[in-house]
């Protein structure tokens, strides 16, 4: 493999086939690195190259993709990421999710850009790599763990406390659709449940240990840039509370909180369970991930009326609202215990959330009974039912087991006109935040290749704060633009925004920063000696959103499927959104302008000439 | 007026109007400045509102706009540009042109941003801008002067040596279609005519001093950039040759040479023509714009077989080609002249070498006879008939009346099938480059609002180098492309790349430096203090584009009008290109997929929820 290594790179991927027990590493070539640059572009890549059509996402045929970018493990804060993906087993379409923590950075130094994992062990098994040797070890006496005790006996067999694990849980294991892969204990590559398809495989963990890291073109330039970022202000917020702080409230009054499965206004129950409150009452300290001097992670603890293990980290805003506001939970220590649980079982607080929310209003609607839910009285804000369920969900026992399946599924079960109020895209739940206030987050929501990830496209949150767009002018914004606006000026807008996340997805970085899309591209020319540009990195985001969309096309995904759920066109019960949905004839048109812009055809299908134009083979 | 003034303007423009002898002061707004930035958009802005639709250009209903952007006139290199615009009296269309040279830094100084000439003078005048202070003075013993003398005479009678004209010699005077605007004795804004409504308004010069930099927001970001500029090799051949040195004979070898009224290939001759002969024989120095090092002007003079007044300087590429290979002229000295008579009387040696060259194929093949000549004997080659001819043009005497119309009206009038070989794009003569070569070159002279203008459309040019694209990778082309291919790959690089190059002429700065898309954001951060990105600066470029296009469509130009002349289809007589021409599928497709990316429909028209994007109003 005397390929030439570009700096920013290990330059080697680790394919392992967990059928047949080999392990290989293959040579990164520089121009695949230039047209995908990592991340989530070699995710969708390798994934739309690689996996058959029409393959079931629980089989052997299934493949998982952890990636790194140039970016990934860097000096600079909101360097700690990495992509993982695979073909989810809740949409059918591409699952992509981000994660940060230590396991990245810690991979980054262990000589692979990435892990492409294939077939399925005959038994449990984690795979270990240290300094660029990989092996496949049995994990049979960790099957069945929570992520907690996993964590300490492969550090403990493997006698090194340093070493970083990406690993599920029971979760996992069960293959609840929507399990994800925690990267430590903290942080989780959730949406989708890639943590299915790692537990379909059997493998347990991927545990890293490095020491080296990839020469980087230059250091001067990259301790620029770490001046230039560090020089501004941390969001001091986020350092101070974590997401989901005072402001939590302000979300409620604006009629951007899901309350009771998106159906509510009014829950003045949010001053009980916002960051601020943690801060005050049972918050232990605040956590970082890897260079990053923002610490925006709570860590939260306690030992009544249940014991919660502050190993786990606290909630964050997702999940304050998923198992809280939107299960009409008040008991701000119940959604921290959910918070753990979800946590140790390796299950996205989001569509746990999501998925028991929609599960609470069909049991209040008579949908479903005590006959079905094993006597649990799921009603909203039945705190004590929704720790329960998410025990059953993480083993598939009883009402878990339906579950476990998601929104899309139990409502095609129930039928009855449930679709209407299951939150969910193309099977993924939907985000904490509200397309009725949001418009272009809407949107995003219709026509994510992954489904309604708020990751890709909350961007016009930022509208909410009216007046003060000045840090939007150097989108083209100088005129307020408001956050429910669905026009074609926002439809412009979004799609830039969504395109400039897939390159912060590929370098990988976090959306926290301020890393505008000319200093990205500072940021990978600084890693890898590249002369690149915003022209260039808009087209390898280009390039990789056609990839996600004809991977969909060619598993039978149609515009049909770039729809919201029709809650969103209704009213909420009270708030400030009693009178207020997304009107229909909008969300329509800035669907099909959004196509337009995208050199789609009416029906959502990439024309052969931007195919051509991308070099998408 | 007490609107905010932004940094790097003056915030002011002059609205001067001819007819009743007025001139008013007009305050910038932000929010407009933000939205145009300067240069080619201020123009474009103010002829789209201003301008009735249907009006005859070389009338008083007519107006030309001068515009500085912010960067203008700064300390940096490349920046003593200004752009100037009217609606054609060749095309039809807007003109804009932009010329460098020191009218533009002076003008900076002299507290405006742009000029609004409307109306007509009822006799010669010429406007006179001093710190602020405007007036309109007298100029009928000026009118007849070429452009050297107006400058002497006017700079004599203010008492000020340093004082800088923008001004017009006989052509301009006696609207001659294709006239210039000579900003000083060598740099031309020339293409589309801007000089002929100059002279239809009775306005021979704008001289303008002034002693006071508008504020910069930030001198050292400003600083660092040139520095940063300044540190690579500063295009050495450029400083040594100027434009068309020893790779004009390379142009021939790849059959892009103009020969003949773009009829044929082979020129050996152009080893006598180009600028590596010019510095070994007949140059006397190089001379450059204000702030700029490369200094890439030829001066040029001597006394046999006719004087040549080095005041002038010496010819461009273009003007070699033009009147040169073009004409079939061999005689370096002839086309020294020529260039020299063009900027005396203020003519646009493209669109004069073209319509030349057009005539010259019409006389051998009889569309034009010695009858219609005045004698003259107009085959190709024939240096002393070109001479002639010229003097003929500026003072639309004889053949040269028919001439001054351009070569889209004199094939008109000529017919029998002379539209096929007079190479013009809504009446524009061609740029000395050959699409037949240089597929993105041929998109862009099919679909530029001003017609077949290089400037806007010369980047493919790149690709002849071949293999040497490394610096070609901030666009996002990592593997070769030929210049030729009018792939959809190369549509999607041609846009962004003429719309990057909207925003050089907004900003207004020199093509020569390598001032990419994230370095003008950066260069116009400094100057303004906006927060302002690549994406910002696209999308101004796209409503300028838009708008362009907008006004031609209320002008009548449909999509029959972005065409290539007939010549482009068909090979060269010798050389290379004996077996090659572009291919007019190729072609018709590479418009419509232009159109599409456009977000324009099949018809060439901007989609209502474009120009809603866009804001345009």
């Amino acid at each position: 493999m005397p390929k030439k290594v570009p700096p920013g790179y290990n330059g080697k991927i680790l394919r392992v086939n967990l059928t047949d027990g080999t392990t290989t590493a293959e040579a990164l070539d520089e121009l695949f690195c230039r047209r995908y640059i990592g991340g989530a572009g070699f995710v969708i890549y390798y994934l739309w190259k690689e996996l058959k059509p029409g393959i079931d996402p629980l089989s052997p045929d299934n493949k998982l993709v952890f990636a790194l970018g140039p970016v990934s493990g860097l000096q600079v804060p909101g360097s700690a990421r990495n992509c993982v993906g695979t073909k989810s087993a809740l949409t059918g379409s591409i699952a992509k999710a981000e994660a940060g923590g230590f396991w990245p950075s810690e991979f980054k130094r262990s000589g692979y850009d990435a892990i492409i994992v294939e077939g399925k062990a005959d038994k449990p098994v984690y795979l270990w790599i240290q300094d660029g040797e990989a092996s496949i070890r049995d994990a049979r006496h960790l099957w069945g763990m929570e992520t907690k005790e996993t964590e300490a006996a492969v550090r403990a067999e493997l006698g090194d406390n340093r070493i970083q694990l990406a690993l599920i849980g029971p979760g996992g294991e069960n293959m609840v659709r929507y399990a994800c892969i925690m990267n430590g204990l903290h942080d989780a590559a959730a949406r989708g449940g890639p943590g299915a398809i790692m537990g379909s495989k059997n493998l347990k963990a991927i545990a890293v240990r490095g020491h080296k890291m990839p020469k980087i073109a230059d250091n001067e330039r990259l301790k620029a840039i770490r001046q230039q970022i560090m020089s501004r202000p941390l969001m001091p917020w986020l350092s101070e509370f974590g997401t989901g702080g005072f402001d939590m409230a302000d979300l409620e009054v604006a009629g951007n909180l899901p309350v009771r499965n998106f159906r509510d206004g009014l829950f003045p129950e949010v001053q009980q369970i916002h960051g601020g409150v943690i801060k005050d009452t049972i918050r232990l300290g605040m956590e970082g991930c890897f260079a990053c001097p923002v610490r925006c992670k709570k860590v939260v603890g306690f030992k009544e009326p249940y014991p919660v293990d502050p190993a786990y980290g606290g909630p964050e805003y997702e999940t304050l609202a998923a198992v809280g506001s939107n299960c009409g939970v008040t008991n701000l220590k119940a959604i921290v215990k959910a918070n753990e649980r979800c946590g140790a079982y390796s299950l996205d607080t989001i569509s746990t959330g999501g998925t028991i929310a929609f599960a609470m209003e069909c049991f209040e609607k008579g949908l479903l009974t005590t006959k079905d839910t094993d006597g649990i009285d799921l009603r909203f804000g039945n705190d004590e039912a929704m720790l329960k369920v998410i025990d059953l969900i993480a083993q598939r026992q009883g009402i878990g087991n339906l579950l476990a399946e998601g929104s899309a599924r139990l409502a095609k079960k129930i039928g009855k006109g449930s679709e209407a109020f299951a939150i969910q895209v193309k099977g993924l739940e939907a985000g904490m935040h509200d397309p009725r206030v949001s418009g272009g987050l809407g949107l995003g929501y219709m026509v994510n290749f992954h489904g309604a990830d708020h990751c890709a496209a909350v961007f016009d949150m930022m509208f909410l704060a009216g007046p003060a767009i000045s840090n939007l002018h150097h989108l083209g914004i100088y005129e307020p633009i408001s956050a429910d606006e669905l026009s074609p000026r926002k439809v412009g807008i979004a799609r830039s925004v969504m395109l400039k996340k897939v390159v912060d997805d590929c370098s990988v970085v976090c959306a926290f920063f301020e890393y505008t899309l000319d200093r990205q591209a500072e940021l990978i020319a600084a890693a890898t000696g590249w002369e690149t540009g915003p022209v260039d990195l808009m087209k390898v985001a280009e390039r990789i959103t056609n990839i996600g969309r004809l991977f969909n096309i060619r598993e039978g995904f149609t515009a049909a499927n770039d729809v919201l759920p029709e809650r969103f066109f209704q009213p909420k019960t009270d708030g400030v959104l009693a009178n207020k949905s997304v009107n229909q004839t909008d969300a329509e048109k800035a669907k099909a302008y959004y196509y337009r812009l995208m050199g789609w055809d009416d029906k959502g299908v990439p024309l052969p000439e931007k195919i051509a134009e991308l070099g998408i083979e």
